[in-house]
């Protein structure tokens, strides 16, 4: 994959990102004041919807354009129960900066479609019908391309339709922005696509939103490679697997006579903790170095029984994402859920428990658990494995399997529980979660603790395979662009 | 739903199933005589494959059709690994009744496609040319239909094409064949549809193979309605539902202090044992009356927690399954399946446990857990009731939900555990139980019991429901016809 593109406003750096040569935008504060140059025509940007990602990209792009003249508007559907937060959020009718969703995006010139995957897929129709010709479509991911072909059918021609796709849940991409105040650097990492060009603008327009938003870097990509890596990632080490694999791990430890609590923190803590802090600071390979020789000897075990098992079922996600089944899953779901909520993640012992730990907890004492660190990183590594045999580039990979899971996801499970981080997502990847959480579980059951029981020792090839991934160097690329910064998720 | 039909042989009874009206033909040893007059015209069946189904339907066939004239021939792909095994079974080149797949189809004037679903997608276009004008295809369910839908294709004109679908593995219809030649009525009901009839005979042709492979009753669907309520069923109580729960009450039991042989006692061995023992001759709400008040009080409040839960997942698989998804999903793992296997269900502790309890077995102290039997009913009862919502006919719910479960699967679970019950059957069957199984498991522990602890006593309204549901004076009539037999599942 060599994806290319030309700006008139920013500067495009070349980036070798382990094997990829790639191009990207650095962004940060002291290029704001371009963001509404690379806007030139651009008058109102109507952002729709009211969910995980809008309140944080309007509030970021509102902050950003101060003073230039370019209003953000937010549109909601008649009777939205989410009124009341955005007027909180200071976005009001008075104001003329929220109104009704249709007529919202009738009059802007950028529209941001935010609502949920299967609103999208109820109202897309009548939305683009009142675009205004030559209006720009913004998206911040790939769902709408994806359920467009599944039904045969393409966005409208005369409008620009772009992507800016940030690497984290909205609350994170708002709370880096606001500690982006005082530290440089501070920042949600996006991807971007452009989809339909029709005035020469729409890749400036989209290199703004995502400045504008306070992503550190913008790597370029397609929608369709976008939506695909989003959906598995999520359903994989971003959400699914890492729940799996903690309830999993969890009952192990019980079940071996452990204390409850220390079970909690020897799973749970011990990867939303230091594992993801010494991923955040120096990479997979990192982790792995800062190992003491006893602690390495029970990763490797872990890591060689736990990575060919993980990577098949990774393997069967990818292909139900890019097949479309997953998207039709959603759809379908979106019925139900009309009647039917979703099951509560967290009202189980191990949850409860979870909360009494947390409340206690010593930060310094967390242990980093070698078993755990080799399980956890079996599976990020698997998910790394799948999408660069499936041609992702090297940017999007690490952003979808490790910078997205250490930096943004994890943190919000560590402050409040698995709820916290799952529920604060879009409703695509609560189903997903749930979905394949269950599997990652039976996967560790019946297919890695044999394995485990079974080998003398821990599989070297698969432990070189490890030590000599590409992806070790593109991460180490990606961490100098965006240096580790802990998120606040205390609101 | 009323599925009706005229026969020139076979005797038509109308049945009242529940709140159905139904038309069945009841089967036995007596009029086997009347299979060759109903296959007038057909004078060799070409039996595709050697799976689950062909060995068994082959063996019945050949058996029923003894000095009739018509020959049973088994059709192989070059290099088929199954070729021993038939010869074993006496199905052989030189005796003319065994062939290659193409071949023999092309010389068949009946061929029985029993090859396994992926297989058949592969294969069909292929077959479809090589078929006689006026060729009759026959098929054990529905797959090729719905995955012909998702493609926008067709079964070809001029051909008949019919189903007889055994509602139990092929081991099953074997095993009770071959013991009914003492016990009459021993066998496994089939549904029959006809989904193109181009000489007027495809009804009788249908109704003879049904007769002569066993079925004790033979009622009517359509192809769809088969196809559905199949992958369904087996992503449900008969496979998913019930391996799931079984871990996941097993797991319970041990968390709450039993000894781990105790906990599969009070898990598995009590629902392979004693609840589908007590289902199979009194129906579930004989399984109910014959508990204790005391037992009672435990599995109200089990029931009634878990019923809603099990039903909403009971829902989102029905949807997956209509809508097409789990067909691609089966086609999709067709191919991984080439070089990954199927992750083993019973290599775990929990099964290797179960080994040492069935070897000690006292088939008489099998303890009834009146806890496991509320929740093991309420998968059961959820699923009866999602398939009359979406208009199935009683004597397909039935079959499909209960007397396929305790009579023909749950006793291979309970002679040799989870695998040799799973693994028995077809591929589309194995790699749906591997996908849902967990799924039920997660929705015991997240939704079921957080539910228990907090209701105060049991749900009135739903165990109401439960007491007056039509589904038990559908059963009752599906035994008078069917009387239980107790299969013998030692080879």
């Amino acid at each position: 994959m060599a994806f290319n593109f030309e700006s008139k406003i920013f500067t495009k750096e070349k980036v070798q990102f382990g094997p990829d040569t790639e191009y990207i935008v650095r962004g940060g504060r002291h290029i704001f004041p371009l963001v509404p140059k690379a806007l030139e025509g651009i008058h109102q940007i109507g952002v729709l919807g009211w969910g995980s990602q809008a309140p944080a990209q309007a509030m970021n792009l509102r902050e950003t354009l101060e003073g230039s003249g370019i209003r953000v508007v937010i549109g909601l559907r008649e009777g939205s129960s989410s009124r009341q937060a955005a007027e909180k959020a200071g976005f009001t009718e008075e104001g003329g900066t929220l109104g009704e969703l249709f007529a919202v995006a009738k009059a802007s010139d950028m529209v941001i479609l935010l609502i949920s995957d299967a609103a999208q897929a109820e109202i897309y129709e009548e939305l683009f019908k009142v675009l205004k010709p030559g209006a720009t479509l913004g998206l911040s991911h790939g769902f709408l391309l994806g359920h467009l072909k599944t039904q045969g059918k393409d966005f409208p021609e005369g409008i620009n339709v772009i992507g800016v796709c940030p690497k984290g849940m909205g609350p994170s991409v708002r709370r880096l922005y606001e500690q982006g105040r005082d530290t440089e650097g501070a920042g949600i990492n996006s991807s971007f696509a452009v989809q339909q060009d029709v005035d020469g603008k729409a890749t400036d327009y989209a290199l703004a939103w995502s400045v504008a938003i306070g992503s550190p870097f913008t790597f370029m990509t397609s929608l369709e490679m976008e939506y695909i890596s989003d959906i598995f990632g999520e359903r994989g080490i971003l959400l699914g697997a890492v729940h799996g694999i903690v309830e999993n791990l969890y009952r192990r430890y019980v079940d071996q006579g452990r204390d409850r609590k220390q079970a909690f923190r020897e799973s749970v803590e011990s990867i939303t903790g230091p594992i993801s802090k010494a991923i955040s600071r120096g990479g997979i390979i990192g982790l792995y170095q800062a190992l003491s020789p006893e602690a390495r000897r029970e990763f490797d075990k872990a890591y060689s029984a736990a990575f060919h098992p993980l990577r098949d079922l990774m393997e069967e996600i990818y292909q139900e994402v890019a097949s479309g089944n997953e998207l039709r899953s959603v759809i379908l779901a979106g019925n139900r859920l009309k009647t039917r909520p979703m099951p509560i993640l967290d009202n189980t012992p191990m949850w409860k428990i979870g909360k009494e730990v947390r409340a206690a907890r010593v930060e310094q004492e967390i242990p980093l658990n070698p078993f755990t660190a080799g399980v956890y990183t079996a599976a990020m590594m698997a998910q790394v494995s799948i999408l660069a045999s499936h041609n992702h580039a090297y940017s999007e990979i690490v952003n979808e399997s490790v910078i997205e899971a250490v930096d943004s996801l994890n943190p919000y499970m560590h402050f409040k529980g698995v709820s916290h981080m799952v529920d604060n997502c879009s409703t695509t990847a609560r189903l997903g979660s749930r979905k394949w959480a269950p599997r990652f579980d039976y996967a560790l059951t019946q297919s890695v603790y044999p394995r485990l029981d079974e080998q003398t020792g821990a599989d070297q090839e698969i432990l070189k395979d490890f030590a000599s991934h590409p992806v070790h160097q593109a991460l180490a690329t990606a961490l100098e662009f965006r240096p580790s910064v802990d998120i606040s998720v205390q609101q």
